[in-house]
């Protein structure tokens, strides 16, 4: 293999001939052997979306030559464009707070301008990677920011799926709306419901987290580029200060803002709490429906029967014909990964410490992580397991009609406690709740057909349309 | 001890005659013999205010007679009052979702009222448990509503404590912006900043908790009262479905609105993870702080020294005037015991299924802990460490000017590589930093004195004043 | 109320002229405002017994004369037999990693002694807190070993709870051995087992966690006395060092060794983790047993209902008859509460600086909560539930007798694809398994009877004794 | 492309031509679409293994005709070898408790099979992936055995990388045990001890954890193969069920044991959060170690800088000279990665129900990262970090001599109280503790030399030889 020796305050190093990346590079890849996983490629572009913002500012200030600003402009418009990803070599998980990411990214695009330029990549004269590149700029304003607009990136991909899930839920609490059924409380038999109505307050509960999420999202919008190593603004310009974030702004097209605090924004990573917080409930809900649907669906012939998940695939390796909840499965799985993760993020922001936190790779990786198994755990759940769940109305029925819980009902009209000794006698002897009602002259059947009307037991009908808005 | 005998399902049971509390109370206690603290005195309020709404609807929908509703309302009225809590004797942390700290409620409310009108404790027949005091309800509606009025009780504290914290930092922020100093990343030097900007960014970080929690806490005003067992508002009147949560409203003060969606109400509890939530990354936020005011004031001689929080007792028991950051390090404490209840609150919410999460009593248990430990914690922050402290300025200076961390500015001018030569020999040499490019003849003094003016290093001086509003 | 004054390196202040603590305890009451709870009464005993343990060690190394030495060991014994825990009242969490709590039982027993020694309280000149009660310690070797004395204590009483469970469920093993019915995975019908052979797993599972709480518990003998305030054994005389921990062995009748490394059984606290771990681990199991109880016993109607679980107290304040599986309910919770904790003790370990951690009182605090709460649990898990299951035996009968899980026995025989249709065709027409099978000539009578032998399909029938030794 | 058609419950799909995997792995490859990795390579060759095994036994049991076994045992062989990778397509998180993990297995090793009989690939006559190759198996014994010995693959490398580390502390506790410095307790200064002290205290620490790793492996030499579906042992021979375990172990070369309580064995998941709690307990003293590095190495002119780690790489892209410690900063995210992996896997474990667990993957998946990741940051915390730490000598002399930590030496000569004035004297004055002490003739120069002879003050030097035997 050809190489060329670069240098740094290390130390010199043989690098590949035909490498974008540089010293600094290399060597941060043979410092953190740990994941065995790369930088996470949108955070790559976002890095090069930044770059080419600074280009574009520090041009604008005459601080950087306007032959050098094409360079550097061009090679992040290729690296936005999806090229050159090979040359990223940096684990995911990285000591440095980020500076092999940040040098990994100014060395690629150094050497991808210095081709441009004609020149012969290493030649450093030509475009710096520290100097030019990263002009204006610190590790410590660029990887949070370029951290926050990946996020920012990958967030819709997931809202369009909890949206699709949403919309799904709705659907089946329409199509569910008429088929009585009896609602469990801690396992037990309680008192009658509608099927629909399960999906509907699945639907509702998701909603809430679709809000919350698009809330949380929105502290993504303030960065604290211009603040360079610490917030002090040290080595930007006055110009650059008061442009580089409206420029990336247009760059990205997100309604970008300067934090008002730059100190503040450099150093506490509540923002990504935050986000992975809102992830976190997301996943309790999830989690909570799909063990319904599990507990639903459980049979078929010796579980609660309820509904009928579409089967996707064999079941078991021995067991003929058995068909298993998978969907379900795997998104409860992706949950407790979810909240794992928050417990990896949580830690690394309590453990930053005065002017930055060093552990935001491990933030990003997990918060990335967290978003892209959440989005793939939603998609398959929407397409291959709501939209096709069917309800077994007959067996619904029958085991309204065969459990006491309507006494519940009886209550107002014969005290709780006559109420209660009738359940204890139904369950004993297995008579009807109604047939001892009768025989004890508690009620007539008229009363009784009143009482146990099933729209007045389970309350009104669903309208026939409702939204997100309504 | 003279007793009373009481029945219920199981069987009968002595009770105390004098005890307001009855058989279900009883049993409870001896079923949860798990933390030896009782459910939380303002959640027993809650539910006397639950209790008496209830009864005031009841009596103005006509199914409560006047004179029980009075005695009830009465009863509840004494309970409000922080009467009768020695006769709530069922544990924190218990099983049945909470019936039986709505059972404890309903019967002792029930005997008093019974009491008030004369009649015997024990003697049901005049105000029961169950079908009076508890009438149109379930310990489904009940227990969930009494829990989030109990977190909207205990919020404000907190948030009162946070800004005063707020405040502190702010006035800190303006006495020490004068104060330059080094800017430390990764615990290595980095570049100057001063003083004042470290609590500005404290306070910037505050004031973004408060509003978290602040918005997290408007998600606990929508309530489930008149869903009674699962949502379907079984034996609550029309009347009563419309007019318990405007009824509580008025008893409570607070803006309460009833749930749109009952069911999704009654068997999710998303809402108190979303509060529990705010507090971690709050949480995170001042164990970062803490953290820092510890580095900040080590020593006083083989530390950073460039504080001194005010010495608030005997550091040690061994060694002499020895004093620790002895409240950085309780809140701390705290930080990490309302992220162990974040996680137990996180699981407890996982685990509810279909029409009801039975584990309610923990999540309540943990989140009022998270809370009244948290509010103590930030109260004795402010007043016993915050307030007092001071700072070492000369201190601050002499690491300034020892350090090299200058060199950063010097970059725009002389470049990075050369820079860090510079800094290299300065570091190994001890010879100062400007003396070197001055030697060498990079910069004449005029252009070192303007580029390492102090407030040209750090940035603007801050405002006369500063506040939540700016 | 009379006062007397007491001063210290902060000032000096009024104490109560009656109270046995002094000015350091009250100050440590004023700064830590955080649970309301002081710390651990067993946790105060063994204080005492290291207090007495030192007091007989500096007496023989005659450093500490005879008549002090008398005193303070009569006041230890007076603390070590449950007198004066209401002078105890420094906070459970609190800063200076228990110099607050060291110093309340110096402070009282020093006070007490002086009383004993015709002296008047606060008059240190008879006895010293520091000099005397204290002497040849720190903080950092008392508070981390009477931390572990403290655990030791309590972790017998869970131990015999885990054994009295372990001891139930293979009586259960047994009783329900003969009782065919369905296995469940994924919570779809599997294969046909036997009831005992789910409490016989349960048994196995106990006993396994036994083990380890036993094995993680042995790391705790021990302890760093002697290393005084960081290891390096200052201030303790040669003889206090080689006769405290034996003596203290004497006194406890545990037996405890001193650490090899004082620096790193000072400054290090994953020996608590590991114990907290253990809970864990125990706890994972405990819910999930509990999971399954409630699941088993799910109905009585609409659910699973192969066991009953004995009822322990009404299930609902609204729904008549209805009986809640309450216990395995509170089981879960403290399995959460217990799951929260290890959290916070992970933190809290994670977060140790050079050579001590600070953060101990959090981490007792939190572990002694785990221990009592789950042995409560433990306990009434035992007498309330396990000991009054009862089965259905015919409900398990009906239920394997109309699944289609016995197919999987076919497979050797006919083949997965062939078993895999019948059962299709069984699900879907109602017509069972074997009728199929011989309809079809698949097999003959008297094949079918031999593969689904109830005990050749289950495995061999439980020997009539099972122990822990077996 | 080229396909074929395959058939299974669901119905009939189209499968490349050329591919050895069939229709349910290809099922599964869409229905779970989450991390984008697929499952770990050793769990693929471990897979292998155990059909291998299976196979042997199986034939040797004469239900599997000698043929096909020998052709299965030919393509399990290949496997192990590292061939066929690319055609294990099913997701690393997936639904279904592994069954697609086991699924793919069986299909690719069937279809290999298939070709080397010199059939066509999807010709399941030949041989069958169900009948042939999963004879006597179950994913829910093959998937928790395939786990196991996956993890005992692991470990070793890390178990290795432990042991180097301790053996790199050892030397350098060796190097620096002449190196008087201060000791801090709550980052204040404490008393003084020697630097190889600190180094020492953190091998004994990490022996610990190996030690306890180890312990943990241990339980995973228990196996549940021969349990099938849920440890009734159904469609086992007798032969197979008795000389599966020992034939595996053959293959594997560990001491493998069958599981006495089959049902046990396959329903709980508590070893795996044993294994994990270790992993954590290590990563919790590691963080506290790489933390305490950090502190000790900052500066290098603001901070403590009593060591230098050796420098990896430039420190920042905008402060020139400025290195940082990465090597530590990596392990701290690795911890809390392994931190928040014990919490997925803690969760998941708790979530199963009855006779399975149907979340294996999630764990498995987060063990085997945690191992790993562990493994590389261990490695290169020795490499690129232990080894290279210098001392600098001269700074810690200063310190201590700068310091009044030496007042607490005096306690036993002049007492606590006047020991304290001294101290605060001379923090106020700046005058030495020495100095005031003669100055005030509480003690004579040479009882002062005695008393603050630094080995008399740190304890005794360490003996020249300490490995982990002594």
């Amino acid at each position: 293999m050809k190489t060329r020796i670069e240098a740094d305050s290390i130390g010199s190093l043989e690098v590949p001939s035909d490498a974008y990346y540089g010293v600094q590079s290399l060597r941060a890849k043979r410092n953190f052997p740990i994941t065995g996983t790369p930088i996470h490629p949108v955070m790559i572009q976002n890095l090069a979306k930044i770059k080419k913002a600074a280009a574009i500012s520090n041009r604008e200030a005459q601080r950087l030559p306007e032959e050098k600003a094409a360079a550097i402009i061009y090679a992040c418009d290729e690296i936005i464009a999806g090229k050159l990803k090979d040359q990223f070599i940096v684990d995911g998980i990285q000591g440095g707070a980020g500076t092999s990411a940040n040098m990994n990214a100014n060395e690629v695009i150094a050497n991808r301008a210095i081709e441009i330029l004609g020149g012969t990549k290493g030649d450093y004269t030509i475009v710096h990677p520290n100097d030019h590149v990263n002009m204006a700029q610190s590790t410590n304003d660029v990887i949070p920011s370029a951290g926050k607009l990946t996020v920012l990136d990958l967030l819709p991909d997931l809202l369009h799926a909890l949206e699709s899930l949403h919309a799904a839920l709705l659907d089946k609490s329409q199509e569910f709306d008429h088929i009585l059924k009896m609602g469990r409380t801690q396992l037990e038999d309680a008192v009658p419901m509608r099927l629909g109505q399960s999906f509907h307050a699945y639907a509702t509960m998701i909603e809430r987290d679709i809000r919350r999420i698009e809330r949380a999202r929105k502290e993504l919008f303030t960065l604290n580029l211009g603040g360079t190593a610490i917030g002090t603004t040290i080595n930007a310009s006055d110009y650059y200060l008061h442009h580089i974030v409206p420029t990336l702004a247009a760059v990205t097209g997100y309604p970008l803002m300067q934090a008002d605090d730059l100190f503040d924004a450099t150093e506490n990573l509540d923002g990504f709490v935050t986000i992975s917080n809102t992830l976190k409930t997301c996943a309790v809900n999830l989690s909570k429906m799909c063990n319904d649907l599990r507990l639903l669906s459980s049979g078929p012939r010796t579980g609660f029967g309820e509904i009928n998940l579409p089967p996707m695939q064999n079941g078991s390796s021995i067991m003929p014909g058995k068909i298993n909840p998978v969907i379900p499965e795997v998104v409860t799985q992706v949950a407790f990964h979810v909240i794992g993760n928050d417990t990896t993020i949580t830690m690394a922001a309590e453990a930053g410490q005065m002017e930055l936190n060093a552990f935001e790779p491990v933030v990003f990786y997990s918060l990335f992580s967290s978003i892209t198994s959440m989005t793939g755990a939603v998609n398959t759940l929407v397409k291959n397991c709501i939209l096709g769940i069917t309800a077994n109305e007959k067996r619904c029925e029958d085991l309204v009609s065969k459990s006491v819980g309507i006494t519940t009902a009886l209550c107002p009209y014969i005290g709780y406690q006559k109420a209660a000794s009738i359940a204890k006698k139904s369950l004993k002897t297995g008579e009807s709740v109604t047939s001892l009602v009768l025989k004890d002259e508690l009620l007539t059947q008229k009363q009784l057909d009143d009482i146990l009307d099933p729209y007045a037991l389970t309350g009104p009908e669903l309208p026939a349309e409702d939204n997100l808005a309504g």
